[in-house]
């Protein structure tokens, strides 16, 4: 396992979790297998691997990439699974992560896709749905590569949805982020529920605007309404929205950020102003009422309050896709 | 406002709304406006009355629809819109109770249903979305009734649904119920959202299957997806069921109810019999996983823990709609 390097309470992280066989500072309390080696060194890492799982925040991807590519000692039948969700804008067209993963690195890459919340791991409190994402074209040799990773409380289902899944993973947080605020102003479950099911319904149309043939039983899927349910109900991002209308939006989001993440990311604000770009870009902004607000709140000094003007855009319920 | 006359503090209810308006026994704390009158004589109510609003526990619509008739007093251009969330089984096939309401009383019957919880009403906590379904035929005069009623906080939307809305408001009940068995016994997010997501899937091809012509999009409706949520996290169902888990079954619905409710109804315990009693009839048990699950642990001492191993159902994923 690569870990970055850095130093926690006067020693060096990948020590501390090789001794420990716990990762003190970003998921304490998890107890990681004996067999799981912790490496600073990714070339260390990349020699001799079969199979790479990329689980880092989106915005290291490249670099991480780029140096894999460099180092030059990637097997060529190597296999790739990308857990990262995100959204990456290439001249304002989304981007699929795993996409890039293939062509810089010249692997075959799944994507794996679910409702969970990475502290839910830690305690195993419940089962974890994951859905796993495959490629046609592969079928065959890619089931046979997950088919012995079922588990009781993690399985995996295998979905024709290529595309659209990392759409939904990257604008759950964003919708996430919409909730936070709300949730931070009132502790209504009927408002909760509106801006998760506008959200669904921008995040539909959002999806459809550059995949035309994603289907629309995918947005019901574990990977799509199940994980924008749990990411809405106690991930980071409502976590931090939550405590930045609190706030009243006079503490940067590098601030809450510091103070409630312990180093860790917070995702839906990168990607609502990627998504924020790609609208203005094509002159979208009105038809997505939620993000663009969402957008304006985190950025743009709007008071948390007006994402309640959303609730009564009558527009969203005719909505016509391309 | 027909009230059905009860003494509470020794005194009959109708007397203290007048008095206090406030009806202390169901809504305390809500501020009746002072226009409002209660009534417990259903023959005086109807005198006169143009509109009738039904808001009442289903299992007592029969009761009521049959003393007005029987009054004979109710005016031949009077309407109706009802509130009332339920089923009602006909030689096994369900009906619309807006339906029931336009035969019995011979008068037109609107229906509304949208995502919200009594006690948020209450207290105003935020935005009520509540959507209006109304029936194609009659649309004009059914818009110009309703179109003065819009609150900043509360407003409608018309939709062509006109069958759907009322078998989800029946159902997420049922499912609010599997809902708040896991909460009972766990605290993960991601395990309650893969309940609401099946949840959903099981209520579309439930509506599906006796309404075949119900469109995908009402589903993800303010009636639909918006009220499932808010019901699966904050509705009655949802705590008593909650309740049920913590206690493992041993206690009966009928004890919780009146521990918890104070005298209101849990409408999803109803509800969940009558889906079974048609599931069974027409040998699809097999196809309805979760709903069978819930009726099970709420009937046949099942362990509450059994709902998980609905997750582990692949059958779901590939649902052939008749």
């Amino acid at each position: 396992m690569y870990v970055k390097e850095e130093i926690v309470e006067e020693e060096k992280l990948s020590d501390i979790i090789n001794k420990k066989k716990e990762n003190i500072k970003y998921m304490k309390g998890m107890k990681i297998p004996e067999n799981i080696l912790a490496i600073s060194n990714l070339k260390e890492v990349i020699d001799d691997a079969d199979l790479l799982i990329f689980v880092l925040p989106h915005q290291y991807l490249d670099n991480v990439l780029d140096e894999i590519v460099q180092n030059n000692n990637l097997k060529k039948n190597a296999r790739a699974i990308s857990l990262i969700k995100g959204i990456k804008m290439v001249r304002s067209k989304p981007q699929l992560l795993s996409d890039i993963i293939e062509k810089k690195l010249d692997i075959e890459c799944l994507a794996l896709s679910g409702s969970n919340i990475a502290e839910s791991f830690v305690y195993l409190y419940s089962c974890c749905l994951l859905s796993w994402i495959y490629y046609d074209l592969m079928y065959k040799n890619r089931l046979y590569l997950f088919q012995n990773y079922n588990r009781n409380f993690f399985f995996f289902v295998h979905l024709h949805l290529w595309c659209y899944y990392f759409i939904c993973g990257a604008l759950k947080n964003v919708i996430a982020l919409g909730v936070g605020f709300i949730d931070g102003l009132t502790a209504s479950y009927n408002t909760k529920s509106a801006i998760i099911r506008i959200g669904l319904e921008e995040m539909k149309k959002f999806a459809k605007m550059f995949f035309p043939n994603v289907l629309d039983e995918t947005f019901l899927d574990s990977c799509g309404l199940a994980d924008l349910i749990t990411t809405c109900l106690g991930g980071r991002n409502f976590k931090c929205a939550k405590e930045f209308a609190k706030r009243k939006g006079r503490d940067s989001w590098e601030l809450i950020e510091a103070e409630l993440l312990n180093g860790q990311k917070l995702q839906g604000i990168d990607t609502t102003k990627e998504v924020y770009d790609v609208l203005e870009y094509h002159q979208l902004k009105t038809e997505f009422p939620l993000i663009c607000t969402i957008y304006e709140i985190s950025f743009q000094k709007k008071n948390p309050c007006s994402i309640i003007d959303v609730l009564s855009t009558k527009k969203l319920r005719n909505i016509k896709y391309k």
